[in-house]
Order: structure tokens, then C-alpha cells, then sequence
């Protein structure tokens, strides 16, 4: 296995960092690691958990057997805890192919809340939290995101409104009505002076104009249109995340100091 | 069947569309009427040809047997033709089930030109146009486009630059190096001034440095960021587009002509 730092499996665990401490991965993980990726005692693992930035990890035991964990050694922490931008999606859930997209791309997006939410016109009622969840660890590993988004169980949409944080911006992804143009809306005074935001998908065949009611009734509520041709709700929530991230979120920083190791793979070549 | 245009299936066909004219429909699609929308005599369709706008046509008759094809009487012109905005999408293939879905939204957001890329980290080297190309075609459909976009044959990234047109601004989605932020560059001058752009995207493991320099060597270059976390390739193309239609594309207009039905579809309720 390569020893160059962005090559190593980067993998979530629950539990907590500290240096020298010994953790016994689970089995899927361990599964991965010596199975798929043929890793062997001595190789090196990033490891994080949500709370205490990115850590070296070393494999120091592979215990034989198809239950038994690897046993990884916590060398050094790589990277300090970082928070990213206040920003929730609440979607009404759709067909799961492109349900579980919108949640890997939530999270490679930097979605730190899923709020499923459940609309008269949501087909779906049901969706497994624990293949959501998984799908969301996944994109974050990948992603080199320091955390999981968490997601909410759902709650139907009044639910919602009137649990909603006064504090936080609603922009509702609409189809007609009053929207405003979404980087004229996103450029506006509102936005830029609201750090917490929650973009508002609905499911096929949109919100019904009662829920859109109910949603412009929030404190503060931006509508936003997204072009002349008809979106799908997975790439409406993508094109508002992606706006909203380059006009108000971290994609308007210039330099980012979470990325030594693909600097330094590029300066290799 | 309903009675509202809304509802009226939408169907993409190659021949030329003109009042009163009779059209046999293909085998599939006529199976997809009859058989999945259980359409019958006298129902309305929306049919568009990429070219003559969007015109109502009814069935007139269905004939049985599996190779015959439904016969289709235009009736009236419902939509003009509409240009949309010279947008390119020019993007390494990448595993199919996120490449078709990278066809998929980059249909929706509204590229004109689908344009493959062979570079040295591309794994993926054949892509089967007639599959990518129906994909297109189900997507405009659905997405209300009045064209599909035209999907080139793959190309070598030398020879695209080679070819390149001199007055077509070149977006690189880069994730490092001297790359803006996305929405400062796409909000610069010369973003702005340029109508004609290709967004370009690179494969898993993305571009090498060498090909970065080929691409920045192009007349008239923008590296964008779109980050700190790291994109999958579709996940940074699908983002690109969306930026670009929000801040130069055709996301900045506030009235659409285009939605009508759309608008009585909402009034209705």
C-alpha cells in the first residue's frame, strides 16, 4: 500500500480520538480494509469521527476469523476539527435511486442536517435511516468531510413550520409564483446576513400551493427559481446547495488548508 | 386521460413537424403510449423534433400488432422554437451509473453539447452513444427542453484542444493550483462577456498536471474552485452548470415564456 498521506482508506468510527489509544474497528469495516483493500499490519488509515478533526491511524492487529476486528493504534491527529457552513436540506423524499443521489450529493455538497419531510404529494413515506446514514458516511469518507450531516427522522411538513428556528433563512426551490432568479435572490442583503439556511425541495410533482403558503409564512423566507426547464427534486436540491455554497457558504473562500495531501500529490507528478 | 396540456405525454421525434401532417410513431414509443400510458384515439400528445418548437398532436389511430405504429395528426404549434445558452459540457467518462446520470442532469440544466474526453487517468474508454443519447432524449422530455443536446463522439483531450474554438471560454473545474473561488470567477469580467462556454471536468483521480497546462494554455481560460471538500466528477460537473446558469446562463432571467401550463397547472389548486 502507498505511504503517501491521500492515498490512505479514510474511514468514520463512532468513537473517541485521543493519541495511543488502541480502537477495534467492526467487522465491515475491518472487511473492507483487509478483504478489499488487501491492507496489512503496519499500513496507515486517516480515521475521524465527527468531533476531533482527522487522525494516522496504523493497522498493528489482523486477527484471523470473519468476526474478529483489525486493531488500529491512533498515532497523531492530521487535521484540527473544522466546522462547515450552517446549512440543512429539507426534502421530501423521492424514488430511492434518486433519493439516495441526493443524499450522497447533500453530503459531498456539505449539508451538515437531512431533514426528510413529508408533503401531500410525497409517494414515499418510508425511508431506511440506517442505508441513508450508511450513504451519507460513505460520500463523507470520500469527500474529506470531517463529519456526517445528520439525518433527521422525517416529519410532515406542518410539523416542521412550526418547529422551524426563527433564526434560520427557508429557500424554498419554486417553480413559478414570485420566485426571484436564485443568484440574484442569494446575492441579495437576506441571504449574505443569514449564516444558518435551509433549502426546501419538494417531491415529484412539487409543493402544493397551500404548502408553499405555509412555507412563505417562515420569518424569513427566500423563494428561488431555477431556470426555464423543469427540474427533477434531485437536481433542483443539488443546483440550490451548489448556488447557495459559492454565493453565501465555504466555496467562497480562496484558500483552504484542508488539502495538503492533493497539493502534494500534484506537485509530485 | 386528462384534458390539461400539462399532463399531456411529451415525446421527442426526428421528422419535421408542420399543421396536419400524420406521423407513424416508432415501435417504442408507440408501445410506451398504448401500453404504459394507455393512451387511446383521440388523446393529445406534445411532440418536439429539437427544431420546430413544441406542437400538440392527437392520436388517430392505434393500430394493433406490435411492429405498427401509433399514427399521430399535428394540430397546432403550442411552443416556438427557443434558443437555449451555448453551453458545453466536456467531462471524462466515469463509471456508467454516475456518467448516465451526469447525462441526465446536464441535459436538465441545459447543456447544448455533450462532449466526451479521453484523458490518462480515464479508466472508462467506451461509452455507447445510443444509450447516453437515450438518456438525453428522456430527460428533455421530461424536463420540457426543446432540443436534445448533441453528444459528441469521445475525443482525445489533445485533439479537443486542438480543435478548440478560439472564441469558446473554457471553465476548468480545478481543485487546486490557481483556481477562484466559482461564483468570483463566473462573476468576473470575462465570464460575463463570453456567451459561448465549456465547462470541462476530469475523471476519477482527475486531471494530471500536464493536462491542466494543456487546458490553460486555451485562449480564453477561468480554473474554478468549487470547495474544500472533494467532488466526485459528477457531482463537480452538475455544480459547475449550475453556477454558470445561475451567474451567466439563462437561471438570470425572471420571466419565463415557457411555462404556462405550469402556472394554470398552480392556479387550478
Amino acid at each position: 500500500m502507498s505511504n503517501t498521506p491521500h492515498t490512505w482508506p479514510r474511514l468514520f468510527i463512532q468513537e473517541k480520538l485521543s493519541t495511543g489509544e488502541l480502537l477495534t474497528l467492526p467487522p465491515e469495516q475491518s472487511h473492507y480494509l483487509t478483504h478489499v483493500l488487501r491492507s496489512v499490519e503496519g499500513d496507515s488509515v486517516r480515521i475521524f469521527n465527527g468531533v476531533d478533526g482527522e487522525w494516522r491511524a496504523m493497522i498493528t492487529q489482523c486477527p484471523v476469523g470473519k468476526k474478529k476486528g483489525l486493531i488500529l493504534k491512533l498515532i497523531e491527529q492530521r487535521r484540527q476539527h473544522e466546522s462547515i457552513p450552517d446549512l440543512w436540506l429539507c426534502c421530501a423524499p423521492i424514488k430511492r435511486a434518486h433519493f439516495d443521489f441526493m443524499m450522497m450529493k447533500a453530503t459531498e455538497l456539505g449539508a451538515n442536517v437531512i431533514q426528510p419531510i413529508l408533503t401531500s404529494r410525497t409517494q414515499i413515506r418510508e425511508s431506511n435511516s440506517e442505508r441513508l446514514r450508511a450513504i451519507a458516511i460513505e460520500a463523507a469518507e470520500q469527500s474529506e468531510r470531517l463529519s456526517i450531516p445528520e439525518i433527521k427522522p422525517a416529519l410532515a411538513l406542518p410539523d416542521l413550520v412550526e418547529q422551524w428556528p426563527a433564526h434560520r433563512l427557508a429557500i424554498l426551490c419554486a417553480e413559478f409564483g414570485d420566485a426571484q432568479p436564485v443568484a440574484q435572490a442569494l446575492s441579495g442583503a437576506l441571504a449574505r446576513a443569514r449564516p444558518s439556511a435551509a433549502i426546501l425541495t419538494g417531491p415529484e410533482g412539487g409543493f402544493t400551493q397551500d404548502e408553499m403558503m405555509q412555507i412563505k409564512a417562515l420569518p424569513e423566507v427566500l423563494s428561488i427559481r431555477l431556470g426555464p426547464r423543469i427540474l427533477r427534486a434531485d437536481t433542483a436540491a443539488i443546483a440550490a446547495m451548489s448556488c447557495w455554497q459559492a454565493l453565501c457558504g465555504d466555496w467562497q473562500n480562496r484558500d483552504f488548508h484542508t488539502r495538503p495531501d492533493k497539493i502534494a500529490n500534484a506537485e509530485k507528478e
